[in-house]
């Protein structure tokens, strides 16, 4: 569910959260039930700062993309080294994270990320999307979602341990896994990809193919999950080979509103094979933000 | 209940995520019961932009800290102006974000956090915190918190609109508004003080006493939340009055493991009322971090 | 003078330089006869990490903007601390820094960063300016600039620490205290307000007024550099009283192409008194950059 | 010639500047001695921001450093968006800077950036270099350099469009080229490595071999300048060969407090072939920092 707007009022409120408004209570609370075992699992990879480590080398993401980093202004290092203490004794540590969430860690897409023409999905001007934030469609519009979690094993559907960088997974492939898919649902599809890392991950991705886009938007899903970085398919350019018809963003987060969130980290999720589950995303509130970094949440 | 380690392995597994264990997938199952109308709240403050902007002005953050900033490498605007679309016309804006959270937003800290002596929480020694991350005691052991969350709306059980700047919330007090909090809840405190900004919010700040953290970590919290800068009160130099025996920070975080969020907002969630409700938080998975921005989520 | 293009070719070179043409290398070789005794001041203010510490009530900047960050990546606490050396036993340190130089430090304004109507400095149309940097009128044009400088102490000139706040300097005064300036010289304007730090620096700023501005564009000089934020002055709210004909910017980087150079710290300078010196100001080759944090060097 | 202190004071005078104190007034005025055209030549490389661009694939750099990232607070393209203008129609566009410049561009290693053991150059305590900056040995110390550059072109020497990447710069060749090397000089050392990017660039690196560095050490040398990343050689793995005793930061920087200048671009100087002229460095007066982003500056 879009959880309800606070009183901050920087952005006017408008139409524009897409299909996460098919979350109503009710369906949170249907949601909900899904929650068999209470285990909680993070389908989130690791941020890890790559100033002067290995980390790149370390942690899927896309090529040429600045990787996040993490910094302490004080920490224990600091006092061992003899730096003063606060008051009569208080220690502490703070850190600073800069992050380009698209390609380099999970993240969620806002519904100002990407469009064609000179409208944002629902007719919204793209020319408000600014340096300084998008005034329509901005990540801090979502909130929180609570949905039911449908786990799309395709490689482990099919006895492989991923799938290749040129499969592109078909509507017919989805409905063989489970033909369940119901409005509101957050189906979460596993290519299994970060296993390559970093072995053969740039060589191109395995991802839905149009087909399956179209599939599960005819379904109202409210958000659609995935292990890959794009949804769709890419490349060993890192580029999508669908036209703009056929693009995975286009039909889905920009003609029908439905949210993306990428890069998930599903080997744990996918060992535990649940039929479904509660999925928790919560992205920061960031104004006018097209995305946020993301720790997605899956209750089992 | 904290998520399951998955397999990423820069850090070894150590037993350091403090009174989050009590989150059982039993526990789980039982916040989830608190769940009744379905409704979703964020408690989370705006994350706003603060370069060229009046952002500083707008949102409550303590006095002197760096504020969140938060940019596009390419945006609608961008377009307007005759930027090139991505192939046959496919358009994108990316954002990227700075944000030294402690202080300026809606957060979690890690046990990492703050210490006395030379001993995080459970005897892991601080030298292992680090500028390039903390080995012991890092935000992603937390993975997600899903618990049974209590609210304490003190100003609102004393008749006022907020508390005033020298208030401290005592133990008698928490009893007499809650008797009834359990182990592996998470109080969730309400000061009001967001309320006071801009005009005296750096004044102080109202908070919990030494004996209200004793009286919460007796009941073995899971976490404790609050809408102020530091869960304990501050004076007008933004800093503690108790010394270190009483300090809230080492009570609570340092001595028993019990994770801190603060700066929530709490608004709609006091006017809702509930008598308790889902608790979700889901930091970002950095690791060695000192905390994480948070959008936390009620689920009433 | 404006250093020559090296071939890097990413914008294509056009005439956008504006008065810094005015050097040409004759020029130079007149500026550099102006080092008498060879002492090299350097006329930056400090840049100071604002993180965890009380940089920000320490360091001259305009209310509300983004200090400068600065962080290490690995540093000699974490070897205190027990980080491993590399290899047989080398240590090092490296650092990181955030930066919006535009109010907050000791910086050089590009022909980008200030405009009327569609159009920069010479016609360029103003769209070229985007997210990911302007191709037309670019820090990266600078190079370098040496050139002779000569001080205006204007408090010094009327016998007072600093001026006041309201003080606006008119042409008459700059004639009175030094009418020899020519064309290609670097003026550099002493207000002393950087003094007044933390006291009344935020009530307002003294500066050139818009006859001092005309006065100085009609000399052809290559550059102003003054030690306050904005060249013209600034009341209370840290805005300019001028409209947009006597704006100080618009007067010289706009309409005259004149680079601007400010927050200079300015006081061992003006100790000094030289009657004219070698000014350098050699800002970072950011493409696209609407300025650069600076530390021009005056070589007496 | 290192600059005078300031009196911004946060940390204590102290001897800790090395050989940039054989810069006196005098060798100042004999270093401007050396312009004879005017000409003046940026050294630097250009620092082109990462987000969303391909200028990964455009800027020489050492593999897996984080890239500078560059971003608008507000442009050109958000006014042909519709974003109004201050006041009467007042314009403007303002940029923000994350550098980690250490192998990502042109700069300046502080006498603080490497050391062995517990002290840095001159006996300073290693302990001082902190996450919130070095109180010893900080890149605020240097001021500005002017003195006599010295070209040794050594491609050009030996007919070469560059120097291989295995290619180790002995004494005797450096003697070959110019053997009057004096006090104070810098020497500016030119492999053409650059030119390889992004061919071969990351196969290793050619540079200075221990002979060369002692013997620039024993010439007191000022600071020693190269277009490679780390004035020693590098291998495939982007790390020295050398051992302890004769790692070149370690001889020249730990050991004899030169300053090192890496990742210059010398292609316009080496055509123009001076024999000797002006260098010019003025680093960002960065508290404690471990170095800092440079646009060094060649007056021929």
């Amino acid at each position: 569910m879009v959880t309800e707007p606070n009183n901050w009022g920087r952005f006017g409120p408008d139409d524009q959260r897409g299909t996460l408004n098919l979350l109503t209570p009710e369906a949170v609370l249907r949601a909900l039930a899904c929650a068999r075992t209470g285990r909680v699992l993070s389908l989130s990879m690791p941020i890890r700062g790559a100033t002067s480590s290995p980390a790149p080398t370390t942690v899927p993401h896309l090529r040429g993309r600045p990787l996040p980093q993490h910094f302490m202004s004080v920490d224990g290092g600091d006092y061992a080294a003899g730096a003063r203490a606060i008051g009569a004794g208080l220690r502490m540590a703070d850190d600073a994270l800069v992050v380009t969430h698209h390609g380099t860690t999970t993240h969620m897409d806002a519904l100002c990320h990407m469009w064609e023409g000179e409208e944002l999905y629902n007719g919204h001007p793209s020319g408000r999307v600014r340096s300084y934030g998008a005034t329509r469609c901005g990540i801090e519009q979502v909130g929180g979602v609570v949905a039911r979690g449908v786990l799309f094993d395709v490689p482990g559907h099919l006895g492989m341990a991923h799938l290749p960088a040129d499969f592109r997974i078909e509507a017919a492939l989805l409905e063989e896994i489970n033909p369940g898919v119901r409005q509101g649902d957050v189906p979460v599809i596993r290519t299994g990809w970060p296993l390559t890392w970093p072995d053969t991950y740039w060589t191109g991705q395995p991802g839905l193919s149009p087909s399956a886009g179209r599939w599960l938007a005819a379904r109202d899903v409210a958000a659609v999950a995935s292990d890959n970085a794009a949804i769709g398919g890419l490349n060993a350019d890192q580029l999508a080979d669908e036209g703009l018809e056929d693009d995975l963003h286009l039909i889905l987060l920009h003609r029908h509103g439905i949210h993306l969130v990428e890069m998930l980290w599903l080997e744990e999720l996918a060992a535990a094979g649940p039929a479904d589950f509660v999925f928790v995303a919560a992205p920061l509130k960031i104004e006018g933000g097209t995305g946020s970094p993301l720790n997605p949440l899956a209750i089992l």
